[in-house]
């Protein structure tokens, strides 16, 4: 079988990931019960980073594991430390671990965190980076040299801990903290731009548009208090969505079990990460479902995915009642922000995000629905594409704000023609003249290019002043008394 | 262009459907505002319905607006005409209207309502087909004939509404009926049968697996337990939506603005509907929201989807668990319902079903987020899907509790032959003997075939009796004091 | 737990489905391994039929098997029968056997065929239908009572045949069928009309729209040649996937091995089908492949999916084209088919229509994903799923094509008033004075309204007359020479 | 409205990408029609970049735009250069601008592309960017400092070209240069490991599986053919895609009526392309269709999505057949790459790259469908994900085939076992004793737990020589003469 365009591209061919990663002049040996391997010297992980590493050459660097992962394994690793020492584990040790994990907390060891998302779908080698990455740096905390296993990363650091259990609670941690601390303050913002917009705009009465074609007027205010309304009950959404990401798996271990922990270290654990977080984290009702099961993520990925289905609205809505400056709607003006024509480029930011967010959603959906037994080995794939659509709808939702909405001004001369040229006006003769009868006027008007006023007269069913008293816009937004 | 398969294949051609429409003998003449148009005699469907009928000859038959839609419609229209007469409405029309409405909502008149869902996308000709249903049976009902327009679709029966109001109001009330009178019955009903059997189970002690391999062990009864917290938690999931759902366009009309109605209408409207379904309806808040959006409807098939990831997960591990009966897992038998060997043929019909919903989803996602302006037309694919979605994974649980999950039967023996020859017991030694040495032992175990005792003797870490001691499935399946 | 909905609502709840099946008046006793059970007397089917009737009550009548897989499998097991022959079976039952199908390829037989789609994932209990059926026909051909078992359903009519191979064959008969006679012929005609409109509306010079907002201008001609091209290439697309779907699974049994069957019963089965649809179908080149997964079946409904995504882009320029009367773009004028005001109602159906498409697409996708082994179990809805997409798109393209766009008409005044207003013209200055001059010049035009001319005076980079010269609209619809 | 989690999180919330991005210590001004505006010394790139780079504060650094698109924008330009001059270009800037270019098309200059997927829609950011880094590189080339404009970015480097025309040609470019480079061979050499295994383990008779159950046999030799066929047509169904590839919309600038062009340009500059990517790229057919439609890129998306399903059951088979030690089905042995026990780890990130390919797929059909009149403006979004899932496949097929089934051991004692203890066996029976009796025999086994030959002995239809005569598995692996 011969492939049409199978030759080599050499000038275009790209560096080869692997040979970046190796890069480094000088290397020490780490062991695992594999056997010794060598790591860069400069780096913090161990042997099993740096297989994983070499296992999984997958997508480059931009599939790093998100950083809000790496971040809760500070957290949880801190926490752990601290609640371990409470049944027995050596203060020295433990102390030196919550100091080496609140660094991985804070994002200064990034660069010690290389693996992809693209490994084992327990997240196991993330969870190793971590314990490798904050042993080596206790021992230095400690006085020791890297490598040195002064502190042990299974024995100490992951201590009463497994993959399987740590791997969930950072996920819920990492979406916890991303949507608290990103997403809802951004959409928070959106909401209240679009609701000082519907007030700013209350007075201005315009065409209703249904099918996208001509309808019964209404104001401005409303059309915007409309997307406000979407956005606020984006927002009820989401939240509606954090109970069950409050709950955390720690403390199941490797099938949910809890074996190798003490009774009551679930719940101290997640108390612990409760106070360090300072949000409500509770531990799981069910160890089981957690690590098996990741519906939670599921169920959050498709409150973004009706958010975005939100936004994907407004944002159509805006650059069509944008569009022209002559040949299209033109009913507003959005802000002037590059060079060129006015394009409505921060309207085609937010509905892109929107359709990654949707396409993001059906890839937690196939993984969330894929586990099989006490394991649900999806678990990198789940927490990147849901980190990632928390990410874009947050940033996306700022930028259109701050970038879009903040600057929309209403063009009330173009609002105002468009709407006295309305035919659809007749719709208010429908409870004086009968539905068929304001029909044919419709028609009349269409057909002779006239108004609807001349239409009604000619066909005999209003007098001149009977129609300017009946067909008033201002008193068409809203029900009679 | 030429391409290959265009010839006829006249032998495998379906009927026309148009021609099925038509096999009626005798016709009447029905008028809108286009013209006369000839309708079935024995059908009491109006002009509007009939033009429908020719202008979307899409998917035939099977394709029809969903029965609760029409049913919806019955409700609706008897609550309008009751709330109509309040504001005016000739009570002699109105009751009479009432009367046909309620035979809507029975399903009596279902033949009469022979459009698509493949038509205008606001659904308006459903709504014109229910407004001259009604028109037409109520004419009858005062004793006259059919197309006589004695009682008119529009002005009495379509009073103060809008296809723009009725159809998302239909919707929600369809919606909001199949959820809590089908699904929710179904789902708790498999979650108690699911809780049962974890009690049934709670003493069988069993091999974990974790990466489809061996891992330490739990019970079966923890095991269903999980599947019983999904089931749990989707109950609660889809019921979260409902409040959305439970808010009704209806007197918002055209726009969203409530022009052509009264003050009031709103309110008094969603409780009638409210009282006649025993449902908390409630006037939306927004009623330019309402019909310009279907975000509640995106939320609402979220929940499905993530339900339908749960009974994927619960269904895949069930036929796992029951596979061979003597090459496979082998540790459920499942009910032996046809000829021929005991497939495990309800969870590959609850399988297929959570397939299509997670496609549903995806239609109705698409469907959501393409809105214009003050409408929203993609209204009947919307209510299509997500009902679809309801009633099949209704359906199907009802079908997988009763015929799959009820008749679950644990294989003792060969649960318990597999656990002990587990390799994996040995994660019970971690805290005793070190992660490592631990390790050590569980690979030579199984580089020589042998039992994990023999290894750990070979290898010096532990004697015998202290083998004895540590290794216990049966203390394996909880924390330690 | 409590749910708020949980209250039964009888006057809502529609018929039970298991009731409606079982109005018959008397039956008759059928049997299989199982035992003997009671079918309906007017009805051909036999025991297992009857068992999946009330094993699987999922949906209602409208979630039948499709009927194209009901007339596929009239011709598969009229071929086997013809072929059987060959290999000894008995001519006289073969004959009979021959007759019987016809009349299930027909479509006469369809009653008989009551099973939902939600069954078994190998579609083994609508084959044992079809044998059933089939079987009890042709008793009644030869003279016999139905239920005799003089013709046994296994033993003659599913002869060298598994349900595993018969399936899928019929899955590919029916979608090669329903593909080459409706699809294939519908796309064609839109693609014929769109060229005659690309062709008729060749000389209208009109407005360009980039980001929705004024661009230079094009032909509507180009416009549709645009729309012509794409469904052009779909007919293409669609037409690619065809060699997958002419291989046949025949002759590979229960595991792919053709276990049971003669050698070259699979070469002589696929080619007695070829002849009988006078489709070029051929014995699958890997009996394997073809039963354990149905990419052949994402594929073709990927290709849908592409021309779902045309369909919608198409569909959508030409509502937004046609918007107005007044208040919108108002190019195009749009077939008048119903009362009241002109709605793109087939453009709305249309797009209703791609939404559905691409949701099934997702629907193929995960089913034709999670096959185990030597077969995938999501068969019924893999078939259900891609056949619904071809009927929907073929009966939405004709309608679209009869309804909407054989019909369009351009508004010449209107598009040329747009044309003269628009300040895009002054691209074609761009090669004159440069990019930065153009866009100042555009600029100025914007903000103080005036036409580009007066701004390109009063910035003093052109006369009058050169300007004249530059900006001939006509001029602009093509390179230069 | 108040929420939960609304409270800041200083300590977890990340570095601000802003900050960042400003980190250069000098900056020069660079200007647009827009004005002037700071840029860092050190980055080639001008004011409109600088524009976007502030405006799209979107995703962070990860959501780059990707390099393959970069590296086609170098391709590109340098081509545009070489026919510009053709066309009067003063060749000192020419040859100038094909130098620059290529050092953007060998990836040295990918630190002065810092801009986002989520920007203009059309790309247009990105175009500028190369326009804006090219001129600057040019400038320095020709002895003058970046910032000069002496080599005008629009003028010289975009000459005869437009966003809208660029952009979809470097996405045409990138992608087909990923496939062919990195796809297409990652597969083959998974399509030839698979066929090597199919051959190595082409004796080995083992128990087939189908509805996870039991059934007759084959070999692995045969199991591993289909996966292996499954590949081949992957490899067959992308490469199908590839001829809309090809076709370049460069030559249609803004609305693709090639004004601003010369006659001939457009053939010219995809000859050019052509001969330097070595890839037979061709003018567009139809330069409408082409930047206002990405039906290829959908179609492409499809054929990664169908190979996808196809990877995801490959894997998920691997897994299962090799999940044990000792608890699973255990008849496959996979390398054991990492510490700890032998999860089939590869397995898993090839599923999880299937998912996220699969959803990526939903973001480019939606992005894709979502077009309007002359632009569709989701080109990032499409080209992002397209290219992301390429790249994923490619490397995960890699590293599945070099870690995983390259090293795939025959478990050939347990395939024996549970190939000899399967009362399947009993299929073979079918032809000579009947279907009925056939599994009267399996079912009294499978109630006894006794052999098929006991039990076929017991219900008196077969001697035991008569059952071993009939019953050979290794007679059972094909089709009798």
């Amino acid at each position: 079988m011969q492939f049409e365009g199978e030759k080599k591209h050499e000038t275009l061919k790209q560096e080869d990931e692997q040979q970046r990663r190796y890069d480094s002049t000088s290397f020490r040996e780490e062991r695992d019960t594999f056997g010794p391997i060598q790591v860069p010297s400069d780096k913090l992980w161990g042997a099993q980073t740096q297989r994983s590493l070499q296992n999984f050459d997958i997508g480059g660097d931009r599939e790093r594991v998100p950083e809000p992962i790496i971040r809760a394994f500070g957290v949880l690793k801190k926490c752990a430390a601290k609640v371990n020492m409470e049944y027995g584990l050596d203060p020295t040790i433990g102390e030196a671990i919550m100091e080496a994990a609140q660094e991985v907390a804070e994002g200064k060891l990034n660069e010690h965190f290389p693996l992809v998302v693209w490994q084992t779908g327990s997240g196991t080698q993330t969870n190793m980076n971590a314990n490798e990455v904050i042993a080596n740096r206790t021992a230095e905390i400690l006085g020791h040299k890297r490598g040195e296993k002064i502190v042990h990363p299974n024995d100490h650091v992951n201590r009463s801990q497994s993959s399987n259990d740590t791997f969930p609670t950072v996920m819920h941690i990492a979406v916890a903290t991303e949507i608290t601390s990103r997403l809802i303050p951004s959409l928070k913002m959106l909401h209240g731009t679009l609701e000082s917009k519907s007030l700013e705009f209350k007075d201005i009465v315009k065409i209703g548009r249904t099918h996208t074609q001509d309808a019964t007027p209404l104001t401005l205010g409303q059309e915007f208090g409309g997307y406000a309304t979407q956005v606020k009950y984006g927002l009820h959404r989401v939240a509606c969505t954090l109970p069950y990401i409050y709950q955390l798996a720690q403390g199941g271990t490797a099938v949910g079990t809890g074996l190798n922990t003490k009774k009551g270290f679930d719940v101290k654990i997640a108390a612990a990460i409760a106070e360090e977080t300072n949000l409500p984290f509770v531990t799981a009702e069910n160890k089981f479902e957690a690590p098996a099961a990741h519906d939670a993520c599921v169920e959050t990925s498709g409150s973004l995915n009706t958010i975005a289905t939100s936004l994907m609205k407004i944002a159509n809505d805006i650059r069509l009642l944008g569009s022209g400056p002559r040949c299209g709607l033109g009913e507003l003006s959005l802000p002037d922000l590059e060079a060129g024509k006015v394009n409505p480029t921060q309207c085609e930011a937010m509905t892109m995000v929107c359709t990654q967010v949707m396409g993001n959603h059906v890839a937690v959906t196939i993984g969330g629905s894929n586990g099989h037994f006490e394991l649900n080995v999806f678990k990198p794939v789940i927490a990147s594409a849901l980190l990632h659509s928390i990410r874009l709808l947050a940033d996306a939702s700022a930028s259109f704000e701050k970038n879009c909405v903040r600057g929309i001004e209403a063009n009330r001369e173009r609002i105002s023609r468009l709407l006295h040229e309305s035919p659809m006006l007749v719709t208010s003769l429908n409870p004086k003249i009968g539905y068929d009868n304001a029909a044919a006027v419709a028609k009349r008007a269409h057909k002779e290019g006239c108004t609807l006023k001349v239409a009604a007269m000619k066909l005999g069913v209003l007098t001149s002043e009977a129609f300017d008293t009946l067909v008033v816009p201002e008193k068409m937004i809203g029900p009679s008394d």
